[in-house]
Parts: structure tokens; sequence; C-alpha cells
């Protein structure tokens, strides 16, 4: 596997583009994204567990469904949830105007919106800009790069990758990008993923390697399974490498996932870093559980626990709170048996050492807390589960830029 | 019931008392604490569930399994937690020395413990002071403040009651104090409440009385279950009142338990506007559910959103959050028929109805959310289930405090 450029544009087929088409009114941000393959594509995608639902994810699950797609339409500014009615008929309106620029059925065209919940969605503006759109399509990174602007919001970051493997003697493509950015519950924010590859996968298998993906990449980004209104990730595979089908779990089955796995783990680590105000990146890794589900379970606690988070703002090792986090995670374990370690590119330390203080040099702490990337290694020597969770410093910059969204 | 002054000293045969005895070494604020009555206590207890016990939980709760108190030792600026058997027999040390104090069993003293998590208890500074402590008692109003100042940690306001009612024509008396103000995750910050009264109530509803009381008070101060390490709550009856013993589920008890009730409430609403950093008491009232319990699960979702919370700061009246956090709360609700109101002083207005934007004056509710005291009232149109849980706002000066709680 190796890293290229390109992004959902680096799978050959796929052309992308993004426009300002008026729905954030003021800031004249790109705000229209759209992904198209001419060929058709076998798709897959997870959605929102959340009760309510925004529009566009409603009509993309049904979309979906059919297993087919050939275009992603895509929004920011306006959520298009809590809209009612008239927010189900733009969002079908949405689909119906990207099919008609490309003759494709509205059936084959997913839509998602990310933005303010609960505002009329603004339709006119789309329809007046579907040709700009459709015009503004380019099948190299700059088409990728103009997509993946038009969906960020809050995003301080760019959230992209490209990687190409080997399939059967042939070189295959997956291409990705993401937008999501509100760290402390990190999926009450919306996330966003788009992801294309040239690979031919059975629809079955790319629905198996991607909810696996997700599974290690996406939900591990801090706390629980909590997700916005409008989450949503989606696939499209179009088979135009030519390399040969992936239909059973074989070894180049094998070779697609891991690559679209670390794909994802590179999305979801650059989410967890851009997690509003966020100052560092801190993984929270967990071993020696009794499995692995008891080691995603300790480590999202320790991740998402605010007073943690704004103990590494503080470069304070209180790892105190750490095992108070561990302690109501609601996982099996011994607090006599938990070593906890410290560790950034400024070095390692353990600071506690069978639950109780260990001896460590408060300045080293410091130092290694000081660094923009922080790893959390925890032991509970009770096994071989392990697993792996990232988030975010909590900082003023959270509470500032939540206090005030809308405005 | 009528409020009167005093606190746990208010009930008759109570005394109370608090020094600086050198655990907080650098503040020299009160950091030790004591309530004492000289006729033996009926007590009941509630403890942290969390995995990871403070050495003072583990042995209160040996202690309180005997069902007789005469006293409740408690010091701040440690929590002897994580600290190995070193941290256990300094606790046990620590009912010994006020029970020599006294001339009564070490079983028959409660011992509870708040501060800074897995420093090694400094018990000396505790032996050298047990005199003074011993000697500082008193039966009035300056004695309860003054062990209320010990418990003290992050906390800027005094929470505290008193009340008497009156039981077989007798009046009866209920004090209590409490600390805690860490409102992220409420319960991640340790929480102590003591309470006397000189009511005479049997061992199993004075329990029951408490594990009610408890449940709609601190339990619904905003999230989860999730407690500290140290979370304890200890409740006194000396039966000095003279009142007949309540010993079966009367009318009696019924006045008993809503006294016991409303005064944790009123200790518990404290414990939320005292929120680390908080600007604002948020009330959220979830009415029309299908029962209680799901208007408990739908109302702490939206009190614990960082999201929310941050909106409440900024006066933001961002009503989308609030429907995104009963969507993921797990509860069952139609966000169609939901009705989203916000009140407070300066007036109420109705932000969603029908799951939709209803329409409202921007004006009027930041007006309205710019006040200290907010109330979000959702009706969720689908039974008669209620429940009312307390937060805060979520503000720059929460993080600047546990940024850097230690220092």
């Amino acid at each position: 596997m190796r890293e290229i450029i390109g992004g959902v544009c680096a799978p050959r087929g796929f052309k992308a583009g993004g426009i300002w088409c008026g729905i954030k009114a003021s800031s004249k941000k790109r705000d229209l994204g759209l992904i198209y393959s001419e060929k058709a594509c076998t798709s897959a995608a997870l959605f929102t567990t959340n009760r309510v639902k925004a529009a566009s994810v409603q009509i993309s699950q049904k979309h979906i469904a059919g297993g087919k797609l050939h275009a992603i339409i895509v929004n920011s500014g306006n959520a298009n949830a809590c809209t009612g009615e008239a927010g189900l008929a733009a969002a079908r309106r949405m689909a119906e105007l990207a099919a008609d620029a490309f003759a494709i059925a509205p059936a084959e065209v997913a839509v998602a919106s990310t933005g303010v919940i609960g505002v009329p969605f603004p339709i006119a503006v789309v329809e007046h800009s579907i040709g700009a759109l459709a015009n503004s399509l380019q099948g190299d990174e700059s088409g990728h790069s103009a997509a993946l602007e038009a969906i960020m919001t809050t995003d301080t970051r760019r959230k992209e990758f490209s990687v190409e493997i080997t399939i059967g003697g042939v070189p295959v493509r997956i291409g990705g990008m993401a937008k999501g950015a509100g760290m402390i519950h990190p999926n009450m924010a919306t996330m966003l993923s788009f992801i294309t590859t040239d690979a031919a996968v059975s629809r079955e298998l790319l629905e198996k390697s991607l909810r696996r993906a997700v599974q290690r990449s996406f939900n591990r980004v801090t706390v629980d399974g909590d997700t916005s209104t409008n989450d949503a990730i989606i696939i499209m595979a179009n088979g135009e490498s030519g390399a040969p089908l992936i239909a059973a779990e074989n070894d180049d089955y094998a070779v697609f996932a891991a690559a679209l796995e670390a794909g994802c783990i590179t999305l979801a680590r650059a989410m967890a870093r851009d997690g509003e105000g966020a100052t560092k990146l801190v993984t929270v890794t967990v071993h020696g559980a009794a499995d692995e589900q008891t080691a995603e379970k300790l480590a999202k606690a320790v991740a998402g626990s605010s007073l943690v988070k704004a103990a590494c703002f503080g470069a304070d090792a209180n790892w105190g709170r750490i095992l108070c986090a561990l302690g109501y995670s609601g996982a099996e374990f011994d607090p006599a048996q938990t070593t906890v370690r410290f560790q950034s590119p400024a070095g390692a330390i353990t600071v506690c050492s069978g639950g109780e203080a260990a001896a460590f040099s408060e300045e080293q702490a410091k130092a290694i807390l000081s660094e923009e990337n922080i790893t959390i290694l925890i032991d509970i020597g009770n096994g071989s589960g392990n697993a792996t969770v990232w988030g975010c410093d909590l900082t003023y910059d959270y509470v500032k830029i939540n206090g005030d969204y809308r405005s």
C-alpha cells in the first residue's frame, strides 16, 4: 500500500467539484459539492443511529438500498434536519437535480447535508446553481479539493487520503474525504465521509469491509455511539481499475479491507486532531484487557472524559482522573493491576503502577504532555485484548466555537 | 415544612466543626471537618458505584453496615484514592482518631475524603490536629459553617439546607450540606453530602427515603450514573426531637420523605448552579413522556450535552441541538410530536413545535437565555411521564479550572 495524491479523484473514473451556491449566505465559502462516476458504482453506506434523522439521510437510505450509485450531492451550511415535509421534498429535489444534470436516475444519487439544524432548506439556490456545479467537475486533485472544501464547516484542517494497492497484479486505488470537528461528544457534530475506489467489489463485501473499517476508526473517535442527525459515510466502487472482482473473503479482500481500514483511520485521526478548539491529538491505547470490546470500552471512557481532556490541555499529569474514568467505564478490570504511561515525541514515563502513584518527574511529565501528539498507554494486566481510541484536549476555544455557532 | 437556619446543627443533639490541619498545604483553607451526635444515630448511606473506590469509601461502607453512627470525619485536599494499603490504613486511622476523641467505637465513625486522587494521604497532620478539631465543635450555625467550609474544594457557593416539619405534633428538623462542582460529567468530581435529623426513623425506612431522595435529586444533576472514586451521602437520625418513631410507610413517613427529598433537591440544584465555571443554572424538564424513566433519560441527554451547554452560555437559541440530544438519548419518542420551550424570568417562548422550527423572535430568545436561571421545557406528547434534571452552562472557566486543577 502506498500513498498517492488525488483524494476521491485518485481512483479512475471519478470526478468531483464544489462551488458556492448561497447556502452559506454570509461567508461565501463553498457550500455545494458533487462526486460523480460515469460508470454505475456498487455502493454501501452507514448512517446515523440518531432517532432524529436529517431529510438527506432519510432519502439516501432509500437510494442506497438499490445498491448502485452514480453520484453524491452534498451541501454545507444547512443540515436540512427537523425541517419536516418541506425538508424531505428539498432532499428529494437535490437528488433529482443531480440526476437530471447527468441523465441518471434520482435513486442513483445519494444526498448529504451538514450545518445548522431546524432552518428551512433554501432549495432554490441549489436549483439555480446545479449547472455551475456540474460544469465544475474535474477528475483530479483540484476537483477533489473543491468538493472537500464544500463539506467543511467548523473544520480547520483537511481530512483526506488516497492510496494504491495491488489486486490480482493490477493497481487499485482508494480515496476519501471527511468532515467533522465537534469533539467533546464527537458524533454530535455531523460527520460526513465519502470514499471512492476503482476496485470491483461485491455489494456484500463492500458493506462488510466498510462496517469493519468504521468500527475501528470513526467509531473510536472518543466517547460512544452518539451520532448527530446527519452522520453518513458512503463508499462507491466503480471497478474501473480492471482488477478482478472481490466476491469472496480471500487474500484480495484482506488487502482491500486493510487499505480501507487504514484510510478510515487516517480520516478519523484527523477528525480527532481537529476537534473544535483542540490543540492536541490524544491517542488512548488500552492493552491487556480481557478482550477487544472491553479494551475499547475502557479507552473510550478515558478519551471521552472532560476532566482528562482538560488535564491534557493543561499538560497536567493528573493520572487519577484516568483511573477514575476507567472505574466508571462499566468494564470489568482490577485497578490494582493497572499501569498508566504517558508517551510523546518528548519521552515516555510511567505515572501509575499497580493502581498507585509511580515515582515520576513532574517536569518530565509536563514536557511529554506539552507535545501536540500525546499517547496515554494503559495496561490492564488481564488478557490480550487491545484497542486504540482517538480524542483531543478540551480548550477555551471549544467553548468559544460552540457558544456562538449559529452566528 | 418551613425553612430554618443551622444546617446540620439545626436538628437537636448535633455538633459540627472544621479546622485547617495542613492537608491543603498552600491555601491554608479549612480541610478537616467533623459532625457529631452524642446519642448514637440510626444511619444510612449511598456510595459511589465507581470500580475504583477511595479508601474512605471502603472503610465507611464497612462501618455503615452496622447501622449506627456517632460521627462523620471528613477531609478535603486529598481524595485518599488509588493510595493502596497505606491509604486504607490512613482511613481506618481517621475513624480511630475521631472515636478516641469521643470515647466511641471506630465502627461508629464514617470517613469521607475529597481532593486529588493518587497522592499519599498525610495522616500525621490529622493525628496532630484531632484534639483541636474535637475542641472546635459547636452546636449551632457556626459549627455547621466551619464543617461546610472544610469540605469545599472548587466549590464557589455554599450548599446547605435546614427545614422543620411536624411529626406526631412534634417539631422535627432535617439539615444538610453538600460539596461538588465538576459539572460536565457531574459525578466525576466528588460529591459529598451529609444530612442530620432529630427524627426517629427505622434503619430500613431511613435508607429507603434516602435512596428515593437521591434518585430524584443528586442523580438528576446532568448526565448519567458516572460517579467519582469518592462520592458519598450519609444520613444520621438521632431521634432527639422526641417525635414518634417512623417505622411504617404511613403519613409520618410521607412527610419525612418529602422533606428529605426537597432538601436533597435544594443541594442538587446548588451543585448544578456551581458547576465548575458555570454562569447559569439550566433546568431541563421533560413532560409527556411514556413514563418517568423515559422522561429522565431524555432530560439527562439534553442537560448533559456539551453543545447545548455551550449554546446556553452563548444565549444562543440553538434548539436543533436539543432535538439532536433527545435523538441520541436512547429513549423512544416521536420527534414530530415534540415541542421545546425556553423559559426564564425574562419570558417564555416556543422555539420548536411538532419537531420543526416555530416562529420566534431571536431577540426575545436571547433575552430569555441571558438570564441566570434558564428552564428548557420539552413536551414529548406521548404520555404522562415527567422528570426534571439540573445542569449548567459550559464556559471558558470550566476549561481553565480543570486544565490546571492540581496546581
